[in-house]
């Protein structure tokens, strides 16, 4: 199944290419890529025969797509591209092993600057984010128990790499009864897990919920989602299957807003041509192969690779301060457009979207310039300053949707559809009473309210705002990490000294 | 044309019925009634035939006739009820013109009744703003100028009172170039205006933007949208039609989720009985007969019609309050189903909620309470207070908004269609994954989930976000009222004589 | 004892004056009331002489007289008199039970009122709260047990009302460890409790700490601190006795820049009129005689004392909107005096802190229209909304100093001192680099910088930021009172409806 | 006069000490060469004669030997060393010219370090961020006019690190009228400038605000405090003097609850060691030597200067980071004494803060790891970020506070005195009212609590408020600084290209 992708043939021309070994798709053969691959995915009640060429999944792809078209462009080689520890070729970062605080850097500027390109969700950090928690993780346990996880790690992230593959992290159980741990739980699946031990490998059954991007990929990777014990032994699992495995099933989410991509034209949908998507993803009784299994019942490792891959993962929300950008940019557009852009309550409101979109950019720049070596190589990013950050993306989205709704004006949610834009007999109206200015075609003053519509309340707003709430873990994920990782005694020492207080402690 | 409601005949048996004149229309009554009206409206580029049965267009109109229903419950009927000044009757209070403080308080609670009710917009209060800004407005300007807007008025007044008619308030001209008056703008119809005066009454050329609940109203109540000056005399104009005069066209709005209703099912929707909308309304050379015509001309009084509606429609936004008891208790719930109603940051941010909720209240009862009498009898909201709490409507619902969506978790964006609930294929893994608690139906689940949906990013959060930033005027018109009806100079004085300043001014 | 005011001869004359029964004090008789107590009172470790000229503790005496001098002026008759019930004369609004909704708005008028003439807290509002309280629980527990508490009370009342007095309202114990109830504590009288009972009266001991304006005061009247159980009913006690009953001992409390007011000069202080002050009260065994007994060991009523009082306390911050309106105009002042008053930043941040000022005045005047008459006869405060207002005042203030600092500029905390500025050899350089401009004298300039460092930062701060905190309850304890007084039920109902659940609940 | 400091002797036995050439001071040495100084100091309107010494002046004079005392402990030397790069010796961090972004990096570091030590001020960054900006903007100067400004900068700067200098950078003028520029005043003065140019140097007239640490600061360093025009050349001036220099007059500003200090014990003043100060400089006809001057007339230049100071001194606010880590600890501290540390509440206001300040120190990391080589070799600080970070400075202190305040509970502002807890009078009522748990003494609790009141109403809030906002420049700044710098085109390109607007701007 591993040879599903059919991608093998491509690579081997270009591999011949010349001195500079580069494995490195392009955006078309991207989508070829996906073309082979045999996925069972659902949506509105139906399985879908073609995923690719869905209108509705369509956008999602696109945006992945745009991880492989930058790469290839000189202006972005630098954010985009890396030398590959393991074989010394040049990757895609997507698929790199951060080897530097300056490769921790550069993933944040990459989150930025895909962000600003596609305005959503490009999907494919939280495969970046996994390669790189196993890779520490994978090195932790071998260091105690002597196993070979990391060797069979190493030899994945090599086909990873070489294939230029996108992959899906699976963290999220559906989890049931919140009260309970895995093993308590009244339907023992709600958390994926073991369910029988083979010679050649392992079977698994559960779900994982809200994958992002997980019909875009051509891998998923499954971990744990919570720190376990002893009894949860069977839960503290992790491993990778190509997407089209036997026995995975994806149903697709719901967005707000996502049937207008099904409606003809250009106007109504906002962000024309990218967009996100989510699914459940079903593991019903599938084999995992052992050299594909990277954890297998180390319950103790469980946690430090939740908390690994979710400071990966915070910083990653890199990303939000791009589609900033966009809502930023829009805005401003918009205020031109009404001829307000010189009122000064509305620079105002300009510069604290500004003020709040780049604050969130110090937030992932500094987890990455803090960051530090592991003892496996791989540098992890500083675990609380990328909560802080995290944190922060759960609140200033929201803010900045709110102040791009101010200045966009009413009419974002009271103007007509674009079919009534092309009507004849109502056409002319809108053209007449929706002029502000001569110069500003009232078609393009449309198009820029529909995307502030999108990303405030339509599709992108999934991404935008509750993905940045919930993404990557809840608020409350984030605020317990910020807990245990300051130095409260530290604190405590320097205030008591201050004032006087003779401590023993 | 005034005869078009055809509500006369039900009306007589009504008057029948006792001693206790009783004037009001049941919700059976006012939909019948608007069967009868002959509207020109276009949806998607099209005319409605039907109006009345339209998928998209029928919950608006099922929120304005919980106007009309819960004014018959006895339960209500101290809020709902009120006695005609002119005639003595029992009236809908939507009809009613203030007569004391406590009506301006019962129009407050009034709101958000309404609001719980709905979790939408009910559409209904504009016209009851209109028509007590013009109960002042046409008085002032018959005191000034000897004329007899104000019988009139109360003539016409009479008349909706007594058939019990929702009205469009109609303010908001589609404004072309911000920075120019009516009288400069390049196309002379961007602010509507008398094109032609005849013996028996007037034509009038414009539009009105952002008409919420038009095509369910039996009347549209025009007003100018800004104070004026000699030169633009020819846009200062008021006056009423019914909605279905000859030269109006309606041209609906689109809004985030709209298509939704068109679905089959009943959980995708959020809110599966209401809605609002919004219409372009068109006025292509109206006539108006003399005694529909509350102010021609008389532009130095256009400011305080502008103010006195402005005034009362922010205090409207007390129905806010009563949309966010239905995101709090929708939050409540959601929490409760994921086993997560215990958790003390889970508690404190449904506090946050209800305080937020709480405070946005204290604003429309303050601003009632502090009311007084005007010198046409009316009372009058207090103008300072008013803009205060329409200030917090554009904040507060934003961020109960943002806490809902915390509370809700990332299920309320990834979740499939109710088809695949639905479906035999995957109905069975929502079924088994979504489960948290056997007492919780997982279509229970979904179905709060896709409420808070509704209220954040679908149709519903149109009127619960936009419109709380924009309608009744944009924020920063808020602030320069509350910037000019500050005793600055009291203040001045009082902090000058404290600190020992000799203040001579 | 109660003799010892030596304030009855001057009633005496009053009584005669003529039909209308005064019976109020003027500032100046207030102040003579005082020099007849004989209070046992230290600060800064040594037992003060004479309060009443004490340079530290006068600015807070001349506070309350405020509330004295107002209530002879005609222009606030209206808010600071009302008609005793009890008695039917014209009284002081201080001694006031509440008989209608009227009653309870005039008293959040009269606070702001004063909190602007005083730009500080005027420390009488905390007896009136006791006062009301205690008119509602005696009765109830007369109710249910029959006891002829109400009886004794309003005796007490007349009493108050007819000597114009000013009652201190004792509520906050010590505490202790925070974890343990009152009779757990490892010393009992870390709450006070009755230590005997005699035929007589009861003698008492323990202390109550933050007490506000205690030395100002001719009574006091204590209340326990928390709902109680049968375990503690002998701390379930409210008395009332005058402010020298022999076995009181005052500790008066530091406040920043206290000292300031020891200095010679006009300019330094800020605030040149008035203040606050806090003090420790123990009660070393002191009697209290029967007929000034209002509860004793009736514990399942101390929680309603404690949450009736705290309601009417918490509207009681009605004040702190007063102080807000001092510190706006003084914002105001400086960037006139700056010469920034027409930077649109500068006008936009006054707009701010007006909104935030006046959405504190909508809090408490709303609570205040929706209260309630008790079977007492008095008329309550509206608990939920009493909270919500207090919640607001607990961060509103901190956001108003901020903003006002940032009006003022730094010089605010980098000026010299008035000696500076007087002296010979530095005053000329400071009247040259402080000028602003010719019609500003830099003295002024000074003067209003001071009152803002005053409010922000010095005495008027502790009063302005610390006790809008801490003061009728910190904030986490209206949090619990919001929870407790939604109507939850109702919410998740509507919340049902309209998505389509089935709720039997 | 360069002579006077009379340090040079101390400094010929260290530079002999071995092979590292060390040219640090210590704590001691420090204080002794400050004794050297013959500054004209003056506060509460006399002049001083020993500054040193002075009571109110030590605390600050502690804090700028903090400076001193960290550099020599091997666990901070990474931190408070460096390279310089003109002699090869190692030198202390604030005298240092930025070599690399690790430079930059480590500066922020050292700032919450000290800011840590000491909570509050210790004023010395302003002279090392002085000293940066000239290092760039000389040699700009030069590269343009062919001057040698650079030159005799370096000489000065090699003079400064050989000696370890602490130097006061003296950037802003009085400003006299705020609309007009410096030419333009009434008072030429108002805007310090050259008065007389000759053969061996200028003579300069005119005063500098606001001069943290000035009077413990062995030089002192003038820069132009606005961009400036070729009317207003004569102000665009830069030069170094030493701080005694004849003519140059220093007035203490005054700090809220400064003459605590002055008290006897130790608990009152709440930080006992440490504290910062500001003061009036005066130059009165002061004569600077040519080789001190650094820009004369170069009008251009003066808004280069201020800008790279300003982003320099912008970064220095990572200080409060390390107050706030003070004030977080003296948080839990008494949320631990008052027995409250595990009420949830609490936990999560403890957090709040944390977060809080986490993300202002994400933003001084950020801004200098995204810093950039001048062309003089020097590295600067991202500007845009720059600013971000000291416009969330002027913001989460405050908040930072408001929540200390909260935790703290309201005896910080009603606790008696240190006489009133000695006294045997009341000393026994305190230690029995104000204990909470037998392993807490009383006197540490009352300790812990002057400590938060020192920060959020006393002499430290002076330095961790009022300057937070306005040190570096005031909000308003920082907002047109963020405007400036941000590529809002490329934000406008990213969002018209997603929505389908053809651009040809």
């Amino acid at each position: 199944m591993l040879a599903s992708y059919g991608i093998e043939s491509s690579k081997v021309s270009k591999k011949e290419k010349g001195s500079l070994h580069m494995t490195m798709m392009t955006a078309d053969q991207y989508e070829e890529s996906l073309r082979e691959l045999n996925l069972v995915v659902y949506m509105f009640g139906e399985r879908l025969n073609n995923v690719v060429d869905n209108t509705i999944i369509r956008p999602s792809l696109q945006a992945v797509a745009k991880t492989y078209e930058l790469a290839h462009l000189p202006e972005y080689e630098d954010i985009m591209n890396a030398t590959s520890h393991i074989t010394g070729h040049r990757i895609n970062r997507f698929t790199h092993i951060h080897q530097s605080i300056e490769d921790l850097v550069k993933k944040s500027k990459m989150g930025r600057l895909l962000g600003r390109h596609t305005g959503c969700c490009f999907q494919r950090c939280v495969g970046m984010d996994s390669l790189n928690a196993l890779s520490i993780v994978t090195f932790d346990i071998d260091t105690k128990y002597g196993t070979d996880y990391n060797k069979r790690f190493l030899k994945y992230l090599e086909y990873v790499q070489e294939n230029d593959l996108t992959c899906d992290g699976a963290m999220t159980d559906p989890k049931g009864n919140r009260r309970l741990p895995p093993h308590k739980q009244s339907d023992p699946d709600l958390f994926l897990h073991v369910v029988a031990e083979k010679e050649d490998g392992i079977v698994v059954r559960g779900a994982k919920a809200h994958q992002t991007g997980a019909v875009n990929s051509h891998e998923i990777i499954v971990m744990p989602t919570i720190s376990m014990r002893e009894e949860d032994k069977d839960y503290a699992i992790s491993f990778s299957l190509p997407s089209d495995a036997d026995g995975i099933v994806y149903i697709m989410g719901r967005q707000s807003c996502d049937t207008r991509k099904l409606e003809a034209g250009t106007m109504d949908q906002g962000n024309l041509l990218y967009g996100g998507h989510e699914a459940l993803v079903v593991f019903d009784n599938v084999f995992v192969p052992w050299d594909r299994v990277f954890m297998c019942k180390e319950f103790e490792f469980a946690g430090e690779l939740v908390e690994k891959f979710a400071s990966y993962h915070r910083q990653s929300y890199a990303c939000k301060v791009g589609v900033g950008d966009v809502l930023i940019g829009a805005s401003q557009t918009i205020a031109e457009y009404n001829g307000a852009e010189k009122a000064s309550h509305v620079k105002d409101k300009i510069i604290e979207m500004n003020h709040l979109n780049e604050t969130l950019y110090c937030g992932c720049i500094a987890c990455a310039s803090e960051g530090k070596k592991e003892p496996s190589g791989t540098y992890s990013v500083n675990t609380l300053l990328a909560n802080v950050h995290k944190q922060n993306v759960t609140r200033f989205p929201y803010e900045l949707s709110r102040l791009a709704q101010d200045i966009a004006g009413g009419l974002m949610v009271t103007m007509p559809s674009e079919k009534d834009f092309r009507s004849p007999e109502t056409g002319k109206w809108l053209e007449k009473y929706y002029q502000t200015h001569p110069d500003v075609p009232t078609k393009d003053r449309m198009h820029i309210l529909r995307l502030i519509e999108n990303l405030t309340l339509g599709t992108a707003a999934v991404g935008y705002l509750t993905e940045s709430m919930h993404g990557a873990g809840s608020p409350q994920a984030q605020r317990i990490m910020i807990s245990r990782n300051v130095n409260m005694e530290e604190k405590k020492r320097a205030a008591k000294k201050l004032c006087g207080i003779d401590d023993k402690s």
